[in-house]
């Protein structure tokens, strides 16, 4: 069974946006033990449409489509559809009062009589139901080939994949193996470095499958097996990954969706610890990170962005004579703050990050990519100097990724 | 001319890293005049990279190949490259120097045996320099398609593509057309209140194209000029994008690459006004916003995210009274943390936002999306109560996005 997906759109073939949709059926897809074959896009032309839809639909028995499908004059999937498939356009009375019914749901949305035109659908095909907005899906067969259509907005698309998309493939796909897979997450060596660690084991061997992948900042190391049922892919995986995992050591963050932001914070909800944060040329980065997890008001009191000196020495008591002697971005300055911030709020845990992040502002002695991160502790306090290469922001990342993975250790040891 | 991109990897195809080079590649050839097709993404496999090649061979002139060149055992685009023009794989001196040199000079890189792997090209190919990483490109000529190959690290796959593969396309394409295109970035209205603004506007008519595109949270339109030459091009465009941007009025906060925070901090360096920031909810978002701007030093003072009543109450200077009857979530906390980061910190502008981004601590009366944005200035305090849809995440977005569109619109008047 070869199942390819078509991402359509001019936004996505001229490069102005990022196609996400592809990914999210190819990950949701794959969960369930289905692999996506091909992965094919094109812009907003009948034309390259109507021929992607042959091309995919000639080799394979199921073609996925997003986008296109919105109200407006560039939007002509269900046209090029129709052509491909010999069909003609026709009012689906039941896509019309979905139209108008959701067009009056959505409190920012203005009825529009363009919005009308999303009722349009090839003839004998089938609504897929959109209760998130007013673009319906359909699908229809041609030719022994199943077509899936649905609009490109992420949000929308994904409902209606786990809801109608996937329950529909599954019925039809013969599932004969299963696929579970895990992938470990790493920060800290590079992918030369990993595969040193991993040094001896087979990349492709009984089953199982081996693969690295480099993710600026992290990278994942995924191990996959394929076996005729859940529990012998089980017995095949989970001694794959004790045994890659102790290979890895403790550049291993975790595994799976869980990502740095989410490790650090299970750490903090297990040790009962406080955090506050003082940020110079992270700008905020970190307080953003650690505040993206919901219950993070549980462990993280305050954050304080200190860009200017006197923010520095009236938020965080940094002695003028540090800021004379040693200036903002040191070792003496970053320990200050992290002492400083600590104090003042009372929490566990004072971090601080001091740096140049860029373009502007290097000298010789301190370069751009010049970062201090100092953390405060009850046992004291520890500041390092590192140099981080790459541009405003990647420096910027790297720098809130590595003040992330110093909470990790630390509170790796505490809890 | 027909052109097509194809991008490798299992990390793509499953769905575990979303794809950024061919949106890359398709932006700077289109720059230059020259679109993209087709783009096509496979896995690491094999026979599927050659089976790639070989459709993409048979229906485009030139081919434009990411992915799959690193040094570990799942990186099989050479030896799939060799298979599908009919070549054997052999070393290159070239390449072999390259990596032993880079390998040196990346500090963080050990020298890994592996990474000799990369020194492995189909024969007569012709290496394509990688300034930035080991692994070299190569291209070659295969039944008249011109193949390139470059690594996947977007980073080093974009310094090649520019200073390599771009001028070596461009000698070779028949160059009879330019393209042109501005992009009008618009932030509040939904997509069919645009197509509403824009109502009578053809969407395609005398070599102008005109395209809607929704990017959560914004939107775009992009206005693209076809002509003979520059001078024809330009003459094209510009009275229509002055036409279209009077319609859109001041939902439009920018055209082109400029991002809603380069908006802002233009104006900010226009105005010569200075802004702190006190959140809650957002987290440090708007802060990290602010100074992802080279420069922003100029005028963001300092951040404060107070997350607990307490750091409300001491950095603030937010009445305990406030807080007690109102709640932090309330018009009157917000209105009391713009004054009060605005008078400690004696920046000109004091930018406050408290809310629920859920999932949780949503109320009948405040349900999870309730934001309260305020901004104390010289001529006043103004506070705005808003309830966005979506989840965690998205109502964060939504709350930055909101704030910074509140100071543009504030200094497009003060300017």
């Amino acid at each position: 069974m070869k199942i390819s997906t078509l991402s359509i759109g001019d936004e996505l073939i001229y490069g102005q946006v990022t196609d996400t949709n592809a990914g999210t059926i190819a990950s949701l897809l794959l969960a369930e033990g289905v692999r996506i074959q091909r992965h094919l896009t094109v812009g907003d032309s009948e034309q390259d449409i109507v021929e992607a839809l042959n091309d995919l639909g000639r080799i394979s028995q199921m073609v996925i489509v997003t986008g296109g499908l919105g109200p407006t004059a560039d939007d002509l999937t269900s046209l090029a559809a129709a052509r491909a498939a010999g069909r003609h356009l026709v009012i689906s009375e039941e896509a019309r009062s979905h139209v108008r019914m959701m067009s009056g749901k959505l409190e920012t949305l203005i009825v529009c009589p363009l919005n009308e035109k999303q009722a349009m659908i090839p003839s004998e095909s089938t609504l897929i139901p959109n209760p998130t907005g007013t673009a319906c899906g359909f699908h229809l067969e041609h030719n022994g080939c199943l077509m899936f259509f649905m609009p490109g907005v992420p949000s929308e698309m994904t409902v209606m994949l786990r809801e109608t998309v996937i329950p529909f493939i599954l019925e039809r796909v013969p599932r004969k193996r299963v696929i579970r897979s895990v992938s470990l997450n790493l920060f800290g060596p590079c992918e030369a470095e990993v595969d040193e660690l991993l040094l001896g084991i087979a990349r492709s061997e009984h089953g199982l499958n081996l693969g690295i992948c480099v993710t600026f900042p992290w990278m994942k190391v995924t191990l996959r097996a394929e076996a005729d049922n859940d529990d012998a892919a089980a017995a095949l995986l989970n001694p794959a990954v004790c045994f890659v995992r102790e290979r890895l050591g403790e550049y291993c963050f975790s595994s799976g969706d869980v990502s740095m932001y989410d490790a650090v914070a299970s750490l903090f909800r297990a040790g009962g610890l406080t955090l506050s944060l003082a940020e110079s040329c992270s700008g905020g980065l970190i307080a953003k990170r650690i505040t993206d997890i919901s219950g993070s008001s549980g462990y993280f009191c305050e954050g304080v962005v200190t860009y200017s000196n006197s923010a520095k020495m009236r938020l965080l008591g940094v002695p003028a004579d540090i800021l004379n002697n040693c200036g903002a971005v040191s070792s003496e300055c970053a320990s200050a703050m992290a002492n400083g911030v600590r104090l003042s709020s009372g929490s566990d845990l004072g971090l601080a990050v001091t740096g140049i992040a860029g373009p502007d502002g290097g000298s010789e002695e301190k370069p751009v990519g010049t970062v201090f991160i100092s953390l405060a502790a009850p046992d004291g306090c520890r500041t390092q100097r590192f140099q981080f290469g790459g541009n405003r922001d990647q420096v910027r990342t790297l720098t809130a990724w590595t003040a992330l993975d110093w909470l990790r250790r630390y509170l790796l040891k505490r809890v």
